[in-house]
């Protein structure tokens, strides 16, 4: 099935464009953390959201999460490492599934830069985002994996029964009890080191030897999500419309740029929801 | 005293720009009504105001009320009629008297000349101006939509889709192929009537009956408020900084353009306070 969009962010501009394409009546699929928003969740009190005085992050979060529910709006947490435009439309990419829609609309924060020195340069040479996709190269390897959300634990587990040993970087509280072969460690990663491949990791206390590195965050390089993005600093570069260089993509939130405000991301992406649903007015129907 | 800021309007973007330039205590003047915005006091039902689950236009109006005053923000109901550059600020004036101000906030929303007669009255009760937000009250029911523009013809088709029967007044040429339930009638709407809600319209040949009217037009001039400030179309140029032409002036909200969002309304207020801070912030002070 070929859906008419994919929303991709839970966080107040992804939940904004979902409530509108649902009242719209369109197939869409919500992608992000059925919590919707850690960073919300955290905020200690929020003073300039029109309609909330002096709310607590856990009090706006329980609003969203209770008009989510209420409007009938179901989140896949299938994380999206790549999408791939398809003739009229998209084919979006988690791990070995895959869901086509015809628009999308990038909600997805702002991009965390690739933190780790090296990341860059090695993805796809010892550096993987995706545990699915890539898990199967390192069977009976040692591996690190730096995971900074629990809803990725999974993956670590799914990589822990392929490698021989799993040194792992959570950035999380309230870590499950996990396998044999894995260790946690609590330092800091310096950077990745290797020749054309990754072979080590630096860390405070020393250099430390492995045959890859899996990074599971919760958002990924925009480069490496959709080739031929169009972005300046790390942001998503959008019209007034919300409208990104690539026809039936759209951006908003904190990824198209400051200020990274609550109200703004709402804003934005009201605006993405109605320019997808002009466009997909505009397109003949053929899914 | 030259203020640092004057919002004008009390919809959602002024109440959004509002609260962001008191919490930066920032020096400036809030015109409107008391009451903020009647056009939302008077919605129906709104589903896509993230964190408020199918509240009424008052459960809204109330929330933003409520965070008005605990604020402690203050509303002058002075009319502006005028506003004069002023060498590094400007002047605005309100009959006989005038107020000055390093930057203006346009929150003026769209202020819809009431053409058809009785459209005022039965705003809310029958007349809508936004087929997202009341169209699903209308589903299996006969309504009238009146359209002044050809861009805003998905939105007929939308409420097509929800309506029994709409009969279309189309007030542009080129009108694309319509939905079989969808009646064409080149008539000119005399007025609306009703009891407490409309039940039909006069027309030059007579009296049809109908359930409700949805009318989506462009907004009027804001050419004599302020000379000089770019326009098209009725709506006041901006771009993503919602800056306009002017510097020092900003806009926000429904008089920016589509889509008439409460939503998009209160994000863009919050980008045009940031945006007035920063300039507040890169100017010399002498006020």
């Amino acid at each position: 099935m070929i859906y008419d969009s994919a929303v991709i962010g839970t966080g107040p501009a992804g939940l904004s464009a979902a409530l509108n394409l649902k009242i719209h009546d369109k197939n869409f699929l919500w992608f992000g953390s059925k919590s919707l928003s850690e960073k919300i969740r955290k905020a200690e009190q929020i003073l300039n959201y029109p309609g909330f005085y002096a709310a607590s992050g856990e009090d706006l979060q329980k609003a969203f999460l209770d008009q989510a529910e209420k409007m009938g709006l179901e989140i896949n947490e299938s994380m999206i490492n790549e999408i791939v435009p398809f003739g009229d439309h998209f084919a979006l990419m988690a791990g070995a599934d895959f869901f086509e829609a015809k628009t999308v609309i990038l909600a997805t924060g702002v991009s965390v830069k690739a933190t780790l020195k090296n990341e860059a340069e090695y993805l796809g040479r010892g550096v993987s985002y995706c545990a699915t996709c890539d898990g199967s190269l390192y069977r009976g390897k040692k591996i690190a994996v730096l995971c900074n959300n629990a809803r990725f634990e999974h993956e670590m587990r799914y990589l822990a029964d392929l490698a021989a040993e799993v040194l792992y970087f959570p950035q999380y509280a309230g870590i499950g009890e996990l396998p044999e072969n894995v260790t946690v460690l609590k330092e800091r990663i310096l950077g990745i080191d290797g020749g054309m491949k990754v072979n080590a990791l630096d860390l405070f206390s020393g250099r430390i030897e492995i045959d890859g590195i899996f990074i599971l965050r919760d958002s990924i390089s925009l480069k490496s999500l959709l080739k031929g993005l169009e972005t300046k600093d790390n942001h998503i570069l959008v019209n007034r419309r919300m409208e990104t260089n690539i026809p039936g993509v759209y951006a908003a939130g904190d990824c198209t740029g400051r200020p990274y405000q609550y109200t703004k991301a709402a804003g934005e992406g009201n605006v993405a929801a109605h320019s997808a649903l002009e466009y997909l007015d505009s397109v003949p129907d053929n899914g």
